[in-house]
């Protein structure tokens, strides 16, 4: 049954059904039986043409869901079909910005060059970004053209799902903080576009010069060498009891030099600076594929996202096809009353699968 | 000489080193060889006495710390060792708001009934909640009677973090939204406790009765049946193709009854509510254990984090002790060039792993 209705999406998606990718993005979002069959099929349908992934990150209340919409204009201007993931709905302090329903209902909701999807976060914990990533492999596959990525939230999750974008457009407020103060290790770093939206408020120009600064943009500035320091080592950079990331949790290559951020002003509520932000898009894709970096990072998020399928796999191996969870629950009185402990638990665990007494 | 480190820091456990301490932290953090010795050596002393965990979150600028700076100020005056872990100081967002350093110049400095231990996030993703729990065995272990973790950001993640505690406060403040709006799914069941900090401003009464009346506390209001309600069927609500959380990722269960989560409203800047605030606590705390709760959450958290350590186990010794990662490096070529897919792959992988043809 299971086969027959995975055939029936399968079908649908050669048909350009937009029920049946509605239906593939659920399958995959919730890992139902057969989701990794379609991804296999989206998968050998993807990275041929010139599609490009934009991730749209920056703290709560930036404007980010007006400037993607007004981008979505343009990109709808310039003829382009648009999917749009929506990350992180449900986040508690998001203040209610899902993009999704906004955007369908006002401007685009009968223009089937659009398709929006907002994903939850909740349930899916560890493997969102591997997830976006999927899901955006289905909007690529169906043809759209521009997939923007949006990430409401601010926490190191939402920016994992940011970086698995080409370009990477970080929303930055004259309201958000303290100006540069609020651009701590690991943003500074994963954006390839600045945007200072609601930039013709207060402080709009003095964020814009700090950003600018940070980044070392300004000629003779001696900053200049201190900004590039930060960025080269950037990966390294935290608290002194911080180790590097672990293989498996290595960010995505971001180089340090070739490409020099723009820092761009909008006013997304009136359209303005958005046609710069598309220029920009453009510049940057072009650089992106001219030096060679465009595969170098599609290589290496590959590899990241390779190893996270292969844990995926492992997981759902462990948990729904050994004895695994019957063990933890037979241990667990045991380890509640401290007659043993979880890594002891574990370690027995882990030497049962490998000798095969489990399955 | 990792066995001898790890020997070292054992004894100094024994003899009380804050040293010893923050090394076997750091050991915890990183995940470095020896660490799960540690920690099993710290479980076997956790859970006896009458320790407690109490976990602060709330949105950015809700004064979390200020308010956890005066809280340990009125726990170390009633004669507690208290132990802070205070979670993702590095989040880009936050402001920086890095409790651990301000309170440990301000102080604190010199009071040995205090160790402020500050968490980033960087690299330990998806694991976040297991390791905070693990450094809150190692504080216990050490002989700390109150374990404050705060989380400073806002998303699935620290929510997550948060829920390990027994007792969750959520802070509040007039200025954090629209009032109610802000209280999605998610957070309203997740509290023991409410705050209504910087109470003293405009909004102040407003935001708190909203909550008291989503809170369904106010007897003989139309809105009680209601948040009741919501409450009880709170964790499958969501959008409409968002499934129940699977086996793996199910929040420890909070009961809907019996414990009615008070609303109090504090000046943490000026100490004001702080003693009514531990009040609170303490009382949620007798409520725990006279319900049986206590040991009910205890099982529930047991039973995620058995499987969460099982799961790191397993994905170590995949990555470190067996031929996959050269397995994935091998055929990168393939999927990049789109000869295969990465669900193939792991299939591949899994296949080897089950045959013991890969370690």
């Amino acid at each position: 049954m299971s086969v027959i209705f995975v055939d029936g999406i399968l079908d649908g998606l050669e048909r350009r059904d937009p029920t049946a990718l509605a239906r593939a993005i659920s399958l995959v979002e919730n890992q139902r039986d057969g989701f990794e069959r379609v991804l296999a099929h989206a998968y050998a349908r993807v990275g041929r043409g010139g599609a490009r992934r934009i991730g749209i990150t920056g703290p709560p209340g930036a404007g980010k869901s007006t400037l993607a919409e007004r981008l979505i204009q343009q990109l709808r201007g310039e003829g382009r079909r648009v999917g749009v993931i929506a990350v992180d709905p449900t986040s508690p302090f998001t203040g209610g910005a899902l993009l999704g329903d906004r955007i369908r209902m006002e401007s685009t909701s009968v223009d089937s060059g659009v398709f929006i999807r907002s994903m939850a976060t909740r349930g899916s914990r560890g493997g969102l970004a591997t997830t976006t990533e999927e899901v955006a492999d289905l909007l690529e596959a169906f043809g759209f053209e521009r997939i923007l990525i949006e990430t409401v939230g601010v926490g190191q999750t939402e920016l994992d799902i940011a970086r698995t974008a080409e370009t990477t457009v970080l929303v930055l407020v004259p309201e958000s903080g303290d100006g540069i103060q609020t651009l701590k290790a690991g943003v500074m770093e994963i954006a390839d576009i600045y945007v200072i939206n609601k930039s013709d408020r207060p402080g709009g120009d003095r964020l814009r010069q700090e950003v600018e600064v940070m980044l070392g943009l300004r000629r003779g500035n001696a900053f200049r060498h201190v900004a590039q320091h930060r960025r080269s080592d950037s990966w390294t950079v935290g608290p002194s009891d911080v180790t590097a990331p672990s293989r498996s949790d290595r960010p995505t290559v971001r180089p340090s030099d070739g490409w020099e951020p723009p820092v761009l002003s909008t006013v997304a509520t009136k359209g303005e600076g958005i046609a710069d932000l598309a220029a920009a898009l453009d510049r940057h894709f072009t650089y992106l594929q001219a030096s060679g970096q465009r595969d170098a990072r599609r290589r290496q998020r590959l590899r990241d996202r390779l190893r996270a399928v292969v844990e995926r796999t492992l997981r759902q191996w462990v948990w729904d096809a050994t004895r695994a969870d019957e063990l933890v629950t037979e241990r667990l009185d045991d380890v509640a009353e401290g007659r043993t402990n979880p890594y002891d638990v574990a370690a027995e665990i882990l030497h049962q699968l490998k000798g095969g007494a489990l399955p």
